[in-house]
């Protein structure tokens, strides 16, 4: 059987290799690359990405793990052994599902789509890019028919990202939590609003900067295990153990965009570089999901990072950094200001509030999508209907309406359901971490982040994807994901703000 | 055979792909990866050369060349598509001799080398190189051994940079230049020393980067397809179409490393970004050899960049970013100073006077390794003795001896010779351009390239790797490499500097 399993990780190293070099080409292809280079580009990942396909669907791993599945009965079902035969297992049969003529479909439909997407957008134009969403549409249809009988079609998109997960589940989840959030956002409206104008001033890059590697430094990010860049949308990726990228965009005449944007990917960082390098070059490495790589983004942006002990210790450099900007604000407006709740049409420049509304109404049209009740042609008036109901405000044109998200040019459907259950995990963590260190607040208000480093090293990074999600969360924390932290969190931290 | 044509450009491509990749991991290794990424950058680069090389050499490359190759003769011999098929087979003959384990032994042996030639440079102690050194040598003579029946043992080695070349034939090239190039160095020395004092000041990095772009730019470089960013060893490289990155270092109290590297990685990145894009993905995209290759480095380097003319035109706008530094200095004695001749230990140092006798004490060395009469323990005393015959200068350590070049570690045998060729055949194409372009002088005073980068494009560039080297040179200029021009050059310029 040992032998089996190194047959094993001998075709998951080259898979990870092409991928890890997939991930280099693309990281460079946002950092670097001069844009004379993107069609050549776009043929290297082309052709690592189906190398990659083609190694991992081979008969030779279905035969191995066939063999491996059989055998495994006599192995402890925690085991490194147990469970890396388990997850490559689920990888197999749900890529081998997938014909390669699909495959290429797909990189053609999006290579098309999300060029068409970047014009709409520029335009607020949705019409062009309404034939090609129903491309994507319709392969995803017919990737999820792949995967029938299915409880939901809208299941096998989901599981691609939330292991295990059903649509049912997430579904009743949000169901529980969105009269609330909107009750919440209603109450904050009524009350004398926060002015973050302060936020609005000149604050030049290389402070930024300086600030941000200072905050990030404590944070326990290892910078001999990775560095930050600059690009137009940040994002954390990692090339394999010991390299650890962030990437981050720089606004001179806003604070919150570099700062929050670095914190949080730096939370994607720790949990990657927290993944022991026993678990490298096997689907076992990394997050084990995105709803709770997305915990510990928003716990390191937010819980942390917005929280007000944070800013008792870090608020003295930021103003030495700031002298003129800051040197006069008090700490409590300068803690409103970045906290200020204001329905807006933007996802990514949304208040921890209203947040998970903007995830909502995707999911909901999402679905929609899949159960054929919604067409591209039906999008903007769907989008816009919903906005209204959930945030009280409608969107003045597309580009700040349906068309302001990539993610279905990349074909990315059944992602974002993950981002709003990050911020559940992440407060559902965080009253078990209060719980097991009730001095965390003491510590945070020192500038000390090792205890709450190692806690989540022991309780989720050293996993890396040795446990599905929900079991890793229900193993922490004795529930499966649930809304009600996230609710208690919001409100006693709004409820203090707005003095609700 | 148009069809088999483009089953074998399928194959190209993927196999290009794949290299390219390798080389952006490459680049990013030396230019951004943080070091804890070592071990695994090693891992992913080792899985994409195998692959591309499995690829390569698979039956079905074969199969097909061999069909390619009876159904050429119809076609034009110089023709696209007889060309590719006449290059794609010389490679594939080469590779598909190689053994897979004598490639997997290659990448372990000059691992280990690698690193302990680090150490050895930095202890100054040959004593940790030796073993290693012994086991390239024994690698590199049964690699050569692949290839017999051959005229000279080390004719494989230099065939894999400089297709179609022999031995005998560089040493016949050097043999007829070393006596006057000796004789010149002596002749110089006897002569009163040029001051160059002035280059050893404080260049802040900004100003020799904006005056760096300024050239580059005026060369034509199209930093739409290409970028400048700074590694350790400046070096230049190319990830397909459209990709061109050259890097460089900085020394901010010595002019010379970063202009006169940065004007080097030009010349090969001007050559790369002139190979047209109908030769993309294919042996055939690229320069045709490293001879060729390092002949517009260096002409681009030396014989545009050190010149007299070039500086006419540069000098004042030098001076402006230097006014302390340069502001009273004339611009001849600027000339003089970065044209200074003198004997010195290391290689990437040298002037152009003394360079290529860098260069041919090495290749004697490599081919005495190679045919036997030497072994790793004799190198110090070899290099030393040689040393001393040719610059008159005995180095005072191995790390400023035998020590001070990376390639061996690598395993690189038989690539130095093309250093020294690539001077000779910039001098050999530059009579050429003058006796086409009488007033090139005049346009280079003016700042003006387009003259010359159009020359270049047509003669040389255009052509990709379409033509051997010697062909190509020949076809140019009337005659295959020789190196009186190269003599005739250096005669002229610096008996006007020393007063010959």
């Amino acid at each position: 059987m040992q032998k089996k399993i190194e047959e094993l990780k001998t075709i998951l190293a080259e898979v990870d290799d092409l991928d890890r070099a997939s991930g280099v080409l693309g990281w460079d292809q946002e950092a670097y690359m001069p844009k004379g280079g993107a069609e050549a580009r776009g043929q290297q990942l082309g052709t690592l990405q189906r190398l990659s396909h083609e190694r991992f669907v081979d008969k030779k791993t279905g035969k191995l793990l066939d063999e491996l599945k059989k055998s495994s009965s006599e192995l402890d079902p925690d085991s490194y052994e147990a469970r890396l035969i388990k997850v490559c297992a689920r990888l197999y049969e749900r890529e081998v599902k997938v014909p390669s003529d699909m495959v290429t479909e797909k990189a053609e439909v999006t290579a098309l789509a999300s060029q068409a997407w970047q014009e709409a957008r520029a335009a607020s134009d949705f019409s062009k890019f309404e034939p090609h969403l129903d491309k994507v549409i319709d392969w995803s249809r017919r990737y999820a028919e792949l995967f029938a009988p299915y409880d939901h079609v809208y299941d096998a998109l989901l599981d691609a990202y939330e292991p295990g997960m059903k649509t049912a589940e997430v579904q009743a989840i949000f169901d529980g939590i969105r009269p609330k959030q909107v009750e919440l956002i209603k109450a904050i409206a009524g009350k004398e609003q926060v002015d973050d104008s302060i936020l609005h001033q000149n604050f030049p890059e290389a402070g930024q900067f300086a600030f941000g590697k200072e905050v990030i430094t404590a944070y326990g990010f290892d910078w001999d295990r990775g560095r930050e860049d600059k690009t137009t949308h940040p994002f954390s990726t990692n090339f394999g153990y010991g390299d650890q990228r962030i990437t981050v965009r720089v606004s001179e005449d806003y604070f919150n965009p570099y700062l929050f944007a670095a914190l949080h990917e730096t939370g994607h960082a720790l949990y990657e570089q927290g993944v022991p390098k026993s678990l490298a070059r096997t689907p076992l490495y990394g997050g084990t999901s995105l709803a709770v790589h997305e915990s510990q983004s928003r716990m390191w942006e937010n819980l942390v990072g917005r929280s007000r002990v944070f800013w008792g210790h870090f608020y003295p450099n930021l103003q030495k950094q700031f002298p003129e900007q800051l040197g006069k604000v008090s700490v409590d407006d300068f803690y409103k200001a970045i906290n200020k709740v204001h329905p807006s049409f933007i996802r990514v420049e949304a208040d921890e509030a209203t947040y998970n509304l903007h995830i909502m109404l995707r999911l909901e049209l999402e679905i929609a999508m899949m159960e054929g009740k919604l067409n591209a042609k039906d999008m903007p008036e769907a989008w816009n209907e919903r906005f209204e109901s959930y945030l009280g405000i409608t969107p003045p044109d597309d580009a700040q309406g349906v068309l302001q998200d990539v993610h279905w040019s990349f074909g990315l459907m059944g992602y974002f359901a993950t981002y709003a259950l990050g911020n559940l995990v992440s407060a559902q963590l965080w009253e078990v971490i209060q719980r097991d260190m009730p001095d965390m607040d003491d510590q945070i208000a020192k500038g000390e982040f090792a205890p709450l480093l190692s806690w989540l090293q022991e309780n989720i990074y050293q996993h890396g994807s040795m446990f599905e999600p929900q079991e890793l969360i229900e193993k922490v924390s004795g529930s499966k994901i649930n809304g009600e932290p996230y609710l208690r969190y919001l409100n006693e931290k709004f409820g203090a703000i707005y003095n609700l």
